[in-house]
């Protein structure tokens, strides 16, 4: 744990299949004014919808409505978030559905009362919150960002062609989260598979990063098992309680900072897949789904210590007679086995990419220090025509 | 993830060699005076008193001492310090020092506006707190207990021959904890290794309990590993920075409520060991150490698939033509021999147990169901006598 850092995350979870009954205990400590924030209008069909609004009602609160919250959340919508948050007096803003969803309450929770252009100050410049914050309590309809316990926040900017990520302090993450993993059930496959391979591409970019090896690797190490145990049952039976739950308090813990601490940590497989993301349109974890083992293969030979690591404590690769390398590529093999039972993109051209955008995705992504290689352009465009080879 | 949980643990955390200089940032939001615990004076030794002393003089703050907290803080002590905070107004409570003194600031944090008698109101009878709360701050000194970041507080009734552990909510936890892996260097070494075993019998007392392996034994296993990893290097070198900061680290996650979430947990091994402590007074994690083995072999045929898993996945044992039975004595072995290295007492006879205690050793053990096997007095005495006859 070499280096000083600060843990703090106050958000309270409530967790299973009786969750919702955490929003009872939670909401009299807030005001009567409660924005309640969703997406696309599939909590209406699931019932979650009618569950929410009869404790609301019973809890004799004013519901302010905030539908129709898309999966990249844009600039635009959090104007009118913020306009109608203040027109209301918000004293809580409730988010009900997943990642994106979590996303926009929170930029919206710091954007309100923002005198200046929230996009400009929160998101072009980073800078600190110092105006009033509305408290965000969320509701988790699918698993993947983490968003439910961290203070990260991204907004895109189509005009500007920009999808930033803020990660807000501590006084911004979520003051409570219900994680019912009852309401992850009825999410497609593809959405599914897609949430996965997110949760793992977060533990992974930070997982290899870093010349020690300490308690947040092994801490790591058995979140990635977990999640591959867990992972392959739900693909059996996607309404398997135990791997479900399993899978959504994984979700949570990939990306609540707790794993980060003492770790340089990657990232760079984020930046390429939002690159991808930004010509395609396509589901997240699928794009960074596409990338990442062309990606893990080009820099394995400068964390070869960690690749075999990984190899052998996460794919119980057997050590005898082999090099470093050998190991190492054996893990990396196995993973690929697995994404691919799984169902997970394995190809950018599946996701619409063609050789003419490649420059541009490389244009597009930004080139971060904390693993095991800075890449370059080139660097960048060798790994997504590579990735245009996988069969 | 079996069953319904919530997890809440708001104590910001400062890590790091320059983790005090978080105490700046901290004290300014509370009043004036501060009621600064710590135990027998070591700290006035190796300079942590002067260098907390002068920051809290920094912030302009009122210093009420309340030296001299023991290992195992009693009755009298507490009532002590109630009278002490309420007189002086404390607006904050310092803790510096190991486990009993966060204990200890736990404890008169709840009590010092009591209007009953604390030790029969929140120790005897477990009631919830409904009063004012003084908020606690800690200097971890010495890790183990995990007391910096829980609600837990133990206090000793030796007139009653009681010691009782409360577990307090989220709203008695420290407010911050100032975690500073160089203040453990100084720590003598019996005091040491005690701790380390300590900590690692939190986390086995959790691993061995439950049907379902969820994401809390993966995780369970990873912080095992670094645990025995780190264990090893700070053996050898008491002051190996990357080691004993995270044994420091691992000490606080074994027991802040996360890796309990799922599981039944057991705490058989602490009964045990607490009852042998009441006859001996002996260092708390020798009197775990001294009945470990023979306690894990006693339970083993009644959890098999867990003790086969934990020689596997935390000892590395190879499973190739042996029995589950062969393979889960082997961990132990692994184990045992791994305890021995580290020089910790094996034999209760070490710690000044008798033959003619036994009875009333198994007497003052309370028996719990957590576990893999609820015992009986009789098997406590089997358990005992096994530990008696350790080479």
């Amino acid at each position: 744990m070499l280096g000083n850092f600060i843990y703090s995350n106050p958000t309270k979870l409530y967790f299973g299949d009786n969750a919702l009954s955490g929003l009872r205990e939670e909401l009299p400590k807030y005001g009567k004014n409660v924005l309640f924030v969703y997406g696309g209008g599939s909590i209406k069909k699931n019932g979650i919808y009618d569950e929410v609004t009869t404790i609301l009602k019973e809890c004799d609160k004013n519901i302010i409505e905030d539908a129709g919250v898309m999966p990249n959340p844009t600039v635009e919508k959090l104007y009118e978030g913020c306009e109608r948050a203040r027109k209301c007096k918000a004293d809580l803003i409730l988010a009900v559905g997943g990642g994106s969803v979590c996303d926009y309450a929170k930029a919206v929770s710091v954007s309100a009362y923002c005198d200046q252009d929230p996009w400009e100050k929160y998101f072009l410049h980073m800078e600190d919150v110092d105006n009033k914050i509305i408290p965000v309590g969320c509701v988790l309809t699918m698993v993947g960002t983490g968003s439910e316990m961290n203070g990260g926040s991204v907004i895109t900017n189509r005009a500007q062609k920009l999808k930033i990520g803020h990660i807000f302090k501590d006084n911004v993450m979520p003051k409570f989260s219900i994680l019912n993993p009852v309401y992850t059930f009825s999410v497609p496959k593809y959405q599914m598979i897609s949430g996965f391979f997110d949760i793992m591409s977060h533990i992974l970019e930070q997982y290899f990063s870093g010349d020690d090896d300490n308690t947040s690797d092994y801490i790591m190490e058995g979140l990635l098992k977990s999640l591959i145990y867990s992972t392959k049952k739900a693909i059996d039976d996607p309404i398997d309680y135990e791997a479900r739950s399993n899978i959504m308090w994984i979700a949570t813990w990939a990306l609540n900072t707790l794993v980060e601490k003492g770790k340089t940590t990657d990232w760079e497989v984020h930046m390429i897949g939002q690159s991808v993301g930004a010509y395609t349109d396509a589901a997240h974890g699928m794009t960074l789904s596409s990338v990442s083992i062309p990606y893990y293969r080009f820099i394995m030979p400068y964390g070869i210590h960690k690749f075999k690591r990984y190899a052998i404590n996460v794919w119980n690769v057997k050590t005898d007679g082999k090099t470093d390398r050998e190991i190492a590529s054996e893990g990396l093999e196995r993973m690929k086995q697995y994404m691919k039972d799984l169902g997970l993109i394995m190809n950018v051209k599946d996701l619409g990419v063609t050789e003419d955008m490649l420059e541009g995705i490389a244009e597009g992504t930004f080139l971060l220090d904390g693993g095991y290689k800075r890449l370059t352009k080139q660097d960048v465009i060798h790994i997504l025509k590579e990735s245009m080879s996988v069969q």
